[in-house]
């Protein structure tokens, strides 16, 4: 088990906590828990809490079904656990006890913990002052190291395969409803390897395209209807995220051929300006400039880009605002789109990372509209 | 779109969250923001929440690329948005203010909100008190209607095709690791009608089994492994959750054969004890009584049951201490196991709903080991 980059990582965090004037923090089920220990749980309702001290060892605090698990998946020695007909807040208590914490301690809650758990935490902690546990992981996770730009690579693979074999549908895909079509890609990404879905899949066709979030419904593929493909899947427990818009059969229309191309064009510009010592906002300039200057600029409603690790969406935000430095290591999307409102929507989106001297795409499967 | 149930819904929560002397109700993506408002989205890092005061009309506050799609979904007039270069916390406190709280209100956050968005609504209401939406939310949703009945039954129906086709594979499994297996699973569901799984996927063969939460990996199922198969979907949004213990192929050993009769029987009878105005409790004891006879009880090392609707995991629990008394409509899981360390682990789940005089399960595939 290969334990000690998590061991790495804890003892990192630490040394942060120390610089940020924080006494703890407090883990649950999340994408930092993994990161840290080793152990990755969704969260539920049980409490389920991984104490990291400023000073000494960490604590793990789990129900009593996780032991084993939790002991055969990670370095830490202080495994405590409660019944399901323990009070888990008394046993909680407990745990908190044995931090030896300082008077009035100063502590960091995962960002993602629930307001069931921090409602707890509280109460027990009830001297305590409250933080965010990303001001001491952010910093750390931003940077991918060397197994996690692997893992994304191959996740990346795992959803151009995948993307390339529901393009192949071509005239097929006529007549398939949104839904149904969803379920085919979900179908496609188990078969290339993938690992369930990184988040909802978006099948969004014709007007439906234009509302950035949908999802996917009943409507029925037509001939020259624009789709809006949204997808990726999980390798080794990181991401892929990629969108294509592309026309299954038919002819679409002059305004989306015009619209697809500027919007190739803005995601190329935006790829083009990624490298170290640019500004996360810088890039979302340079997509954003060639759609103002298409007269599109107010139809390209949201950020060109989020970071992308172990959390699908996390730093840094490629967005108006974020002066934040890109460094090498750092892996983003870069999606700008352009959405008419009860017409069609278009968007493309490749991720990539920051290299020495620029940047590489994860993705790299066909740009164009036509199947 | 019918928005009435969500509508009245909202307006139940209201008169709840009065007769609770609170004065409002804040949710984020979740279950009980699906549940009132008729819109579902995931949780993510952007400020997106349902204000419902006590008092008045509602107010949702969405990200701008939200808007029209929760306009189209739900029937809330006061829909505010905050573009992506907005500070979503000025945008926070002026939807708080346009709610005309009373001073030092009571405000209930949903349960699983994240600390992130906790941590601003505690800086914007600054003197308020707070406590857990489920207080007002639970009692509305233990009880499922004809609707979610039905949603509910149509995914215990695709888990059971999946499951069948699954079991089907009989000695074609022998040599899959557990994760391709799990993959083969995961494209039945969604061939079966499923959209996406309602949990990760269990597939864990021979000493694997033993850990109750363990997901699935490179393990090859041999000949004679006992495997845990737990796994579920989503039909109209509603999770179904079934586990069935199976051996694919060969002989296995006798403490298995014993032990699996051991938990259908346990499994039967806590099914036979349930119907109105029994205590949950008193379910989880007729399940341990069976497995506590037969000399294992400090191996069944968790609870009988969850009750299950939009969240796969929801009140009742199936558990000792929880005297709350069963109704018509209640939804759980019935799901007792027995796990031998470094051996095997056996569990066996079905869903039930409580009828009116006793309950009916919503899975029918087979119980038995055999393929």
């Amino acid at each position: 088990m290969a334990t000690t980059p998590f061991e790495r990582r804890t003892r990192d965090a630490q040394a942060a906590l120390d610089d940020a004037a924080a006494d703890a923090l407090v883990c649950f089920p999340s994408r930092n828990l993994s990161y840290l220990s080793g152990f990755s749980e969704e969260p539920g309702e049980r409490h389920l809490f991984f104490f990291v001290p400023a000073d000494g060892d960490p604590i793990f605090l789990v129900p009593e079904l996780y032991e084993e698990q939790v002991r055969a998946a990670t370095w830490i020695d202080d495994v405590r656990t409660w019944a399901d007909d323990d009070d888990p807040v008394t046993a909680t208590a407990a745990a908190v006890e044995a931090l030896d914490l300082p008077d009035e301690p100063h502590v960091l809650f995962d960002d993602t913990m629930w307001a069931a758990f921090t409602q707890d935490l509280r109460a027990v902690l009830s001297d305590a002052t409250f933080g965010l546990a990303s001001e001491v992981v952010s910093p750390l996770r931003i940077r991918k190291d060397d197994a996690e730009l692997d893992a994304l690579r191959r996740a990346g693979d795992t959803a151009d395969e995948a993307m390339d074999a529901v393009r192949a549908l071509g005239s097929d895909a006529i007549g398939m409803t949104e839904s149904e079509l969803a379920a085919r890609v979900e179908s496609l990404l188990s078969e290339a390897g993938g690992n369930g879905t990184s988040f909802e899949t978006v099948v969004g066709a014709g007007s439906h395209g234009a509302m950035p979030h949908y999802r996917h419904g009943d409507r029925t593929i037509q001939p020259g209807d624009p789709v809006v493909l949204d997808f990726g899947t999980r390798v080794d427990g990181y991401p892929s995220d990629q969108t294509r818009t592309v026309v299954f059969d038919g002819e679409p229309s002059d305004r989306f051929r015009e619209v697809h191309d500027v919007v190739r064009e803005a995601q190329q510009a935006a790829v083009d300006a990624a490298e170290p010592g640019v500004t996360a906002e810088s890039i979302d300039r340079a997509a954003r400039e060639v759609i103002e200057a298409a007269g599109y600029g107010d139809r390209f409603v949201h950020r060109t880009g989020h970071g992308v690790g172990l959390d699908v969406h996390e730093e840094p935000y490629i967005v108006e605002g974020n002066d934040r430095e890109l460094e090498p290591g750092m892996v983003f999307s870069v999606e700008p789109g352009i959405y008419l409102p009860d017409e069609f929507g278009v968007r493309i989106e490749d991720l990539v990372v920051v290299t020495e001297d620029g940047c590489e795409r994860l993705n790299d499967s066909d740009h164009g509209w036509e199947c």
